[in-house]
């Protein structure tokens, strides 16, 4: 029966890669308005797929944002239940020009899938839809009961996302959940994520006058907003990368000898992937430590004054910035979020008037390593990949796991897909054919391998 | 014949009111390459009203960039020539959102006009413009010779005009320039302004990765581009607000004592005007000292990242600022702009890339409060606004003040109308129509005073 599976699978290829670029057709943009008819567009279509590969109990559910799809095949009698999650949702493309083939017009380079959502998380994703379908088709029945769980707000922090699972704990019940929305190493080398960093996103807003002044009238005596905002946030940092808001590394916990020893298997890319000159941040820790044990500080952007084309000689009214802080595991968001803006007070020149505005709030997640779905996940990708993974934390936040452990007390196993320099939301994301076709692979002996 | 025209300049006001109105419905933003055929109207427009004054000799003149209009009256034999310099191309407008009235849509409230261009400098030029046709239409003739150069380019640093100048010194011949493009104290306080700051406009660009990155999968091993940034631009001031790039201040020479004194009789509304809650900036310098005789270094705008709707949790691959440095007298731009070089690459992290680009230099220059010009805009002041003038150095940047000075030889009277709370530059600019009116009254003044 596996065997049916993996066969149709292979002879199928062809059929899920084009159902994949339809998928990836679709701009679903959740975190631009003008895009919400998109997005509701791509939760159509992930349902009418579910259908056709076999799935029951269809249903796009409100969610009062963006809509959710689920689905369920249920007659594994008494083998184990698995809950599928992805997201169907995507970034934005900006910056477009840097784009080389439209966004959202799926194009195929040397064993590459470009598109935005590529990866992130539409690939991915529908690498396990393809699996049912694919064993479902062959054989006719699961070895495992199956549930799907695709949201279309995972990009905005998946804000809706909790109600609907405390509101449907029945509904969503599972012995464990299988996630792939991560990356891993290399073609060959898996990576099973047993760690996420968490996340707070904030805005710190700088106000000097109340409207915009000419610099010439009124440079050297009106503090500029963008100078004090400068300054602020240039003492977010030491010169080694530590973050000097005070408190801030209090709950953050020392990693033990195991994961150090788990971390020193991994190698380092960082370079080659990002094509940064020399390696920054907390030189006492290690790389593998800095991106999945240690928090962060960000600057997303900054806005105000003048950005256009020329020039403009102006002292904006306002500014601010858009920021967001990784959180490891034991630090509360709320806290740091307190902490920062404590900090920022304690900081802010009296010329100006300031405010922290404090948006998603996102706890970090550690994953049992020896839980069963671990393990079936483990010998999963070495049957499909042909090695066993490493175990790393990811340094990117996923909601819902923290939301899995919490509300429906299973085990999350993050069977990423993706390679480190897939350009997720950057310009050119893409995913690796040859690993979506593995993913689909490694779908159907995690099924087999959790049913024994 | 002085008495005639200011009866017919009274007379005409609604006339001259509804003229402006007109020429400020053009959105001749120059620094905008879609608004050039604005520009281009509103060049147009001003030669159409040159001729229907009565001038001679109109011609808009190419200049490789926007058009400049010239026309002139050559009739008084003897008399002195005066040149009149103005332009009427105008600032960007956003943000749009804070205009209570659209800026190309003039309205009048409270014996404001408000438009893009009210004060700045279509009003301030134009009342030059009425000055000449309340003449000519009134008794025939001017007292003086006068030549009009206007032109489409000082928002974006008069980049053809010192060519168009120094190609037409025989057409531009005269004995005085007199220009307003600067403010006055309050509706009965004149100022003559004897000193104008230069200006370098800079982008620092500061480079990291190759391409954009997920701040969870970088974020602490990958140096952000915008906090780089951020951590240069904030060393740029110390807390007092002085300049800490080495060498800025080197040539700024010593005001004197005479010049302390008359800084000292101008008032102080600085608060007031911008709505800011404190002064910043060098204590130790009296604020005129600061706006007018002090070099100044500000952040117009900082570009890169994510400014859009919702959050992107990115690490973007390139971040710049948009800068301009206020110079004063015996300042060389070239050789600040050098210094600044230097010393952001001093300073910067070698975790990254930086680059300054230069775009405008315009060194400040200084008048002689003893020229029978500023004389004679003294006397016009006093009969037209009731008080002599208060004698100050203006903070902003006039290119053609210096141009004149070098290429035609000739003083330059500054004849400012606007008021200090007239928003140029920013959202709701206005001009305050008895100075609008006054302004005629003291271009007719200027003419007969400058005779004698």
């Amino acid at each position: 029966m596996r065997t049916d599976a993996l066969n149709y699978a292979k002879t199928h290829r062809d059929d899920y890669l084009n159902d994949l670029k339809a998928l990836l057709s679709i701009p679903s943009i959740s975190t631009q308005s003008e895009h919400a008819d998109d997005v509701k567009a791509a939760a159509q279509w992930v349902a009418e797929r579910l259908t056709a590969a076999g799935m029951e109990n269809v249903q796009i559910m409100p969610t009062g944002g963006h809509p959710a799809v689920y689905g369920d095949w249920l007659h594994a009698d008494n083998a184990p239940t698995v809950l599928i999650y992805g997201h169907y949702d995507v970034q934005p493309v900006d910056p477009i020009n840097l784009w080389k083939t439209p966004p959202f017009e799926p194009d195929i380079r040397d064993d590459y899938i470009y598109a935005r959502g590529a990866t992130d998380d539409k690939g991915q994703m529908f690498a396990h839809v393809a699996a049912v379908d694919a064993m479902l088709k062959s054989g006719g029945k699961l070895p495992v009961n199956v549930k799907f769980l695709l949201e279309g707000e995972e990009e905005v922090g998946s804000k809706n996302l909790e109600r609907l699972i405390t509101s449907h704990t029945d509904l969503l019940a599972a012995d464990c959940a299988l996630i792939s929305d991560s990356h891993i190493l290399s073609p060959t080398q898996p990576l099973a994520a047993y760690g996420l960093r968490g996340l707070a996103i904030l805005e710190l807003a700088v106000r000097s006058a109340d409207h915009d002044l000419h610099s010439g009238q009124y440079g050297g005596v009106v503090h500029n907003p963008l100078t004090a905002l400068v300054e602020i946030l240039s003492k977010m940092h030491n010169e080694n990368g530590t973050v000097q808001i005070p408190g801030f590394y209090d709950d953050v916990l020392p990693v033990s000898a195991e994961e150090h020893a788990l971390m020193e298997k991994l190698p380092d890319h960082i370079l080659e992937e990002t094509g940064a000159k020399k390696l920054w941040g907390e030189k006492e820790f290690s790389v593998h430590e800095r991106t999945g044990a240690r928090p962060t500080f960000e600057i997303h952007g900054i806005v105000g004054g003048y950005t256009g084309e020329g020039s403009k000689t102006v002292i904006p009214a306002h500014a601010f910035a858009k920021l967001s802080m990784r959180l490891v595991p034991n630090q509360d968001p709320e806290k740091v979020i307190r902490q920062f803006t404590d900090y920022v007070n304690s900081i802010a020149p009296d010329t100006v008037d300031v405010e922290v505005r404090a948006f998603d709030r996102v706890p970090a997640v550690l994953v049992d390593r020896h839980d069963p779905a671990i393990e079936a996940m483990s010998a999963a990708y070495e049957a499909s990949f042909g090695n066993t993974p490493l175990f790393a934390r990811e340094g990117g936040s996923i909601p819902v796991v923290l939301m899995f452990q919490q509300h429906l007390g299973i085990p999350v196993a993050l069977m990423g897909l993706g390679l480190p320099d897939d350009a997720l939301h950057a310009p050119n994301e893409r995913f690796y054919l040859p690993n979506f076709y593995r993913g689909i692979e490694a779908s159907i002996h995690f099924m087999h391998e959790y049913a024994e």
